[in-house]
């Protein structure tokens, strides 16, 4: 049976790290809100003796699996996108899951006081979240994970091994998320990061995530979902 | 060889998750920080071939496990805190991920802004961040938390399967902290969670818990950790 995706349909959003998973791998998968409306989701997290608090959530037959990055911790070997050990997998999934906290951060860029209140209502604490993630955050995590590539001992051409993992598929999404809400940012920022520029670049042109971004399936980027392009809140410092 | 636990020494914050985990094991670890002092903690970040992006962060010989979740994750088997198969094993796992989003909610609170601000630069953001965390986001998690336990097949004694896992120490904790921070909204929401406060009194009763909670290896709660008092944020509402 496909592997079945759960999440909110007109957003790439956590949903898109899954997506990119089953895209890259050639999974055969159901992106379920997108066939059968948002309400198939809400519908599964009421009934479920293992409910996810939130989407996105894969189903594998009788197996649910929410929060993204166990989520790909599920998927990746079954996809052969992770490690076969303990150690590099587990490795893996700590990648991604700081990979998710810059994610957080993202999205808390534009809403700093929380999910209830619209953007527009909480425009000026946004302003001042954005300096701190433009100036410090950002070039905090992109350091770190430039770190991760010159530090793996088997050389600076993916996250984790010699092998393509989730975790470099996601990084691509970071990089193509944060060229889009912080245009300007992060073209004063990436010549410090050559690696994790490399990585994304060369991502993006693996044979299916190449056939994928020109399809209809991949969703634009747009100002409801955690990347937001705001350009109030980008500027080159 | 003893386990080794990186985290800041004056505060509980997120090393405490891990700590209860060993305390209630009865393992034989070093507390590296409150040993060797903080500059240990950020030694090991600069030289590891596998850098944690943040404390805390484990070794066990040659393994360093970063990502609180992660570091339980790769204990929970190795100390019986954690079911045996992977299913559960996931779920588990799952549950604990929820519980750190929640615990960077509760961070969140009082710096709306960003981490760079102190607190009291922030006090008026943080009152209205607050009100949406009291109202509205501190129900849903305990509320989520709840359901958990109510589907348990097995009975709500546990958050997984028949036994303690690191995710129901965890539990006790993010109640121990949530009373410590907001006791007038802790006080007024409680009794709708009946199932997660008994679970959170068990534990407190466990032998090696109990007489870990009154020892000095357990740090007070504080106004530098992640659960922080501040009257101006609690309210009954």
């Amino acid at each position: 049976m496909a592997y079945e995706l759960f999440y909110w349909s007109p957003i790439q959003g956590r949903g898109e790290f899954v997506r990119l998973a089953l895209e890259d791998a050639g999974a055969d998968y159901r992106d379920v809100a997108r066939i059968d409306g948002d309400g198939a989701v809400s519908a599964l997290m009421e009934e479920s003796s293992t409910p996810p608090f939130a989407p996105p959530f894969i189903r594998d037959e009788d197996v649910i699996v929410g929060q993204t990055a166990a989520a790909l911790f599920y998927l990746g070997p079954r996809l052969g996108l992770a490690p076969d050990d303990e150690r590099p997998r587990l490795w893996t999934h700590q990648v991604q899951l700081t990979i998710a906290d810059l994610v957080d951060e993202a999205h808390d860029v534009h809403h700093p006081l929380g999910i209830g209140r619209y953007y527009e209502d909480q425009k000026d604490e946004s302003a001042r979240r954005a300096e701190e993630f433009r100036s410090e955050r950002l070039p905090k995590f992109l350091g770190w994970m430039e770190s991760v590539l010159e530090r793996n001992p088997s050389g600076p051409e993916y996250l984790v091994g010699t092998t393509t993992t989730y975790a470099d598929l996601s990084l691509f999404q970071i990089v193509a998320g944060l060229r889009y809400a912080f245009p300007e940012r992060m073209t004063a920022l990436e010549g410090a990061y050559p690696n994790v520029l490399a990585l994304a670049q060369r991502v993006s042109e693996r044979e299916n995530i190449a056939a994928y971004l020109k399809s209809e399936r991949r969703i634009a980027f747009n100002t409801m979902g955690i990347f937001r392009h705001y350009p109030e809140l980008d500027g080159s410092r």
